[in-house]
């Protein structure tokens, strides 16, 4: 195969014009051939590109685009004075393949990776959490996007789009569109009565990526971070990536116990609290413990993360003032979220934060990734400000309300042998209680196997968890879904349980 | 003003439906001042809003608008069995004001910031580098996007807000949008010679985000990682907030110098390089240097990071196969940018990786900021795959081209007792060389004051360049406003060496 006999002949090149590929690419692919097999050798000449185009009829320029490609692939090089060449360190024919078989050839090991993602990776997150694609019962942490006023926001970009000047396509400050800075700092005022210029608001790529800029700006390693247990785990790994220290502080019915956090913890850099709407629990922090949260705060000297998403939900009694109102200095940094009010794709969030951090977190999100796409910025302004967000707003919540009843209701008469499932106050999921005896694994196994997806609790759990649960996003599914979905989980778990 | 005889009377609230502000807006305001005013005491009782809104003549919702207003702002709160009272810890008539001249209420300071970050602070970093707003001459960094296939694009996003399903409000894979990925890898194989599978290739929220996702991935403290010098000076400090060291390599007309790196330096994690186009000098590394780059990283164990950015545009000379091609492993991670090849504003970049760091940085990503948002993924796999991308690319490739000659044969006519400015190969801008005795900042505040602006390089150096240089972007510029630009940079020049 390797003898001089075989050597390959420029003059037996065939290309086709009736041959669909393009002229190019055939001259190329037998080259590339021919260098695989053997038949041009490392260090042998090529004829020159109009020596070869004359003795094949073809133009000149299809040959310099094949020899370009061959060039750019590592298999030809032209040097001055010598002419074209075949390069001694061509690819193999299939890199892809011989790199998965070729231990050899894998240079990057697990050995390589940082200690602190290594720590992260014991964690067992999954990476598409919640799922992609349509949202389907009872996946949570989804809004009801089936009914976002998707037309509006069309009409909004289209007409984006088409205006001069092109700003959508320009760079916007790395702490977000001023527009939109302003639209926030109003809507935040009427709606959670939050009191803040537009120069505190930094808009972000959701809420996750505020977290994110704030643990780079603020913690040292070693330092400690607070969370609720449960609480939003996501949040403490990206604390711990930074290097923190995390200590969690035990929930009930009224949100954070805070005489628990005051007995234990005289010491903290930051604590990262859910008040208006713990997640997972979706409880709310009762005001006398606001007061003695942020009385610890100013003894202890901790910055304070209030992350008030969905917030706007509050189906039952009065909306509190938020931590970022009643405090009286400037340690409680706000953060709020649109992805999780209008559509899970639209990676938009806030945070309010006090003068001297708005140009440091700038600095950190210019080198982070510059800034958020600029289109969905300038519409998501138009959108507030034409009065199309609070009447979203407004409609999801008496849907959703009546959603989260019609959820109870079918849960009480239908699975009231398997779960609790208690009516709550706000957020977009309940929580399904294990009655004893209920397997938690075996509940979520049946779900799965009718397509209904169910998230256990104890994925929010630092620490091991006294009571199994399950969780019940609702709000994107309609009345008849919610039913008969809670009636195919209650059949699917009992034949699954009969099965064993 | 306290005493008892100003007390306030709430029968003495007065609301007008002439008055253009709502009713329930007139009542909070005055409730509000009242309390400002002591007038309304810590503690005091509100009447129910059943009998204030008889007394006042208003639908009771009205008021109790008005006391949930207050009640989230902190002004008043209601507790089962004590009704509606004022808080004794309400927020001051201007809280924002207030914050900026009261030190006491100032608790995040300076000294808070992590260690890192005030490192980096020292660095003094325009965060809004390149600026905002419209392109002007000479800012650099900027594909042309006047140009840009605008009506194209509009038409396939507003085809996309119409369709269904909506997928662009769905969530995607951390890594991308998988048609996406796909029609990078095949884009890549075509024009790169990058032979990559899809799964590879990791969208990423503009190339700046793909190095934060490596730096968090593989960087320990203290780890070495090499640089160019001048090189791409954002990216070094990327790593040097995750705590790498950074070590820097000098570059000449061959691009990184590797005899001197071979020399030196025996350890590193990582190296850092743009073979294809050198930012900020735009030369090409050498075919030879390639080799000995791969040869030397082999031997030393070192990840090399191949930012390809603007790697398209290469106006004289075959383009010499990527690093990434070349390996015969797979230490080569190979980064690109469609930010700028399109437009600014679009945050989308991508890194071609090996197959087990695909996972480790799709969780990262979802941590840090979940993934970039669906609808302009989905645009742009379409602008790609319908050929918009390769054609645009084309286009500007030849304008660019005749755009740089038009700078070159400007700058030799107006600029040349002032600098020089030779041709380069590749890339969207050029460097003006000072001639000895032009002082660079007096360049470029001459040049600011006609609304010129020009970047000085020494802002890519690590260390003190030998020579003073600033960048002539030209990429968006057309040659009519190329011209007399260089005509206006030279009269406002010579002007303000006269006033000295």
């Amino acid at each position: 195969m390797t003898g001089k006999h075989l050597r390959f002949q420029f003059e037996s090149i065939t290309v086709s014009t009736q041959d669909p590929t393009a002229l190019f690419r055939q001259l190329e692919n037998q080259i590339r051939e021919a260098i695989w097999q053997e038949r041009l050798r490392a260090g042998e000449r090529l004829p020159s590109t109009r020596h070869l185009a004359k003795q094949l009829g073809i133009a000149r320029n299809t040959v310099i685009n094949a020899y370009e490609q061959l060039a750019l692939e590592g298999f030809i090089v032209t040097l001055r004075g010598s002419g074209t060449r075949v390069t001694d360190n061509f690819p193999p024919p299939s890199k892809d393949s011989t790199q998965e078989s070729d231990a050899s050839s894998i240079s990057i090991k697990q050995a390589d990776f940082s200690e602190r993602y290594q720590a992260l990776a014991n964690h067992e997150i999954d990476i598409s959490q919640g799922g992609q694609g349509t949202a389907r019962p009872f996946r949570a942490n989804i809004p009801n996007y089936f009914e976002f006023p998707r037309a509006q926001w069309a009409q909004l970009m289209s007409k984006k789009l088409r205006q001069k000047p092109d700003s959508w396509m320009e760079r916007v400050h790395a702490c977000g569109y001023e527009p939109l800075r302003s639209a926030i700092s109003s809507y935040l005022g009427v709606s959670r009565g939050v009191s803040t210029t537009a120069e505190q608001v930094i808009v972000t790529a959701g809420a996750q990526q505020a977290i994110e800029l704030l643990a780079k700006l603020l913690i040292n390693p070693g330092d400690i971070v607070c969370f609720e247990d449960p609480g939003y785990t996501h949040a403490a790994m990206v604390f711990e990536l930074a290097g923190a220290k995390i200590v969690t502080i035990p929930v009930d019915e009224d949100g954070l116990d805070v005489d628990e956090l005051q007995k234990t913890i005289s010491e903290a850099k930051l604590l990262y609290v859910t008040p208006a709407n713990h997640f997972p629990l979706c409880t709310t922090l009762s005001q006398s413990r606001r007061q003695a949260l942020l009385k610890w705060a100013k003894e202890t000297d901790t910055i304070i993360l209030e992350d008030d998403y969905n917030g706007e939900y509050r189906y039952r009694g009065r909306p509190l003032p938020t931590l970022h109102t009643m405090a009286s200095d400037d340690r409680v940094i706000y953060i709020g979220s649109f992805s999780k009010l209008l559509f899970p794709a639209l990676r938009l969030g806030y945070m309010v934060v006090p003068q001297q951090l708005i140009e440091p977190l700038g600095t950190i999100r210019w080198l982070l990734d510059r800034h958020s796409p600029a289109l969905e910025q300038i519409v998501l302004t138009d959108f507030i400000n034409h009065g199309h967000f609070s009447r979203h707003i407004r409609r999801m919540r008496s849907l959703y309300s009546e959603r989260q009843k019609a959820l109870v209701n079918a849960a009480k008469e239908h699975l009231a042998d398997i779960l609790e499932l208690p009516p709550l106050d706000g957020g977009l999921h309940l929580i399904g209680w294990l009655n004893a005896g209920v397997e938690q694994k075996q509940l979520i196994t049946a779900a799965a196997s009718v397509d209904i997806e169910l998230l256990p609790t104890s994925q929010f759990n630092f620490k091991t968890p006294q009571r199994g649960g399950v969780i019940f996003g609702y709000a994107p599914y309609n009345l008849e879904q919610i039913v008969s979905s809670v009636k195919k989980l209650r059949t699917a778990y009992w034949q699954s349980k009969n099965e064993c």
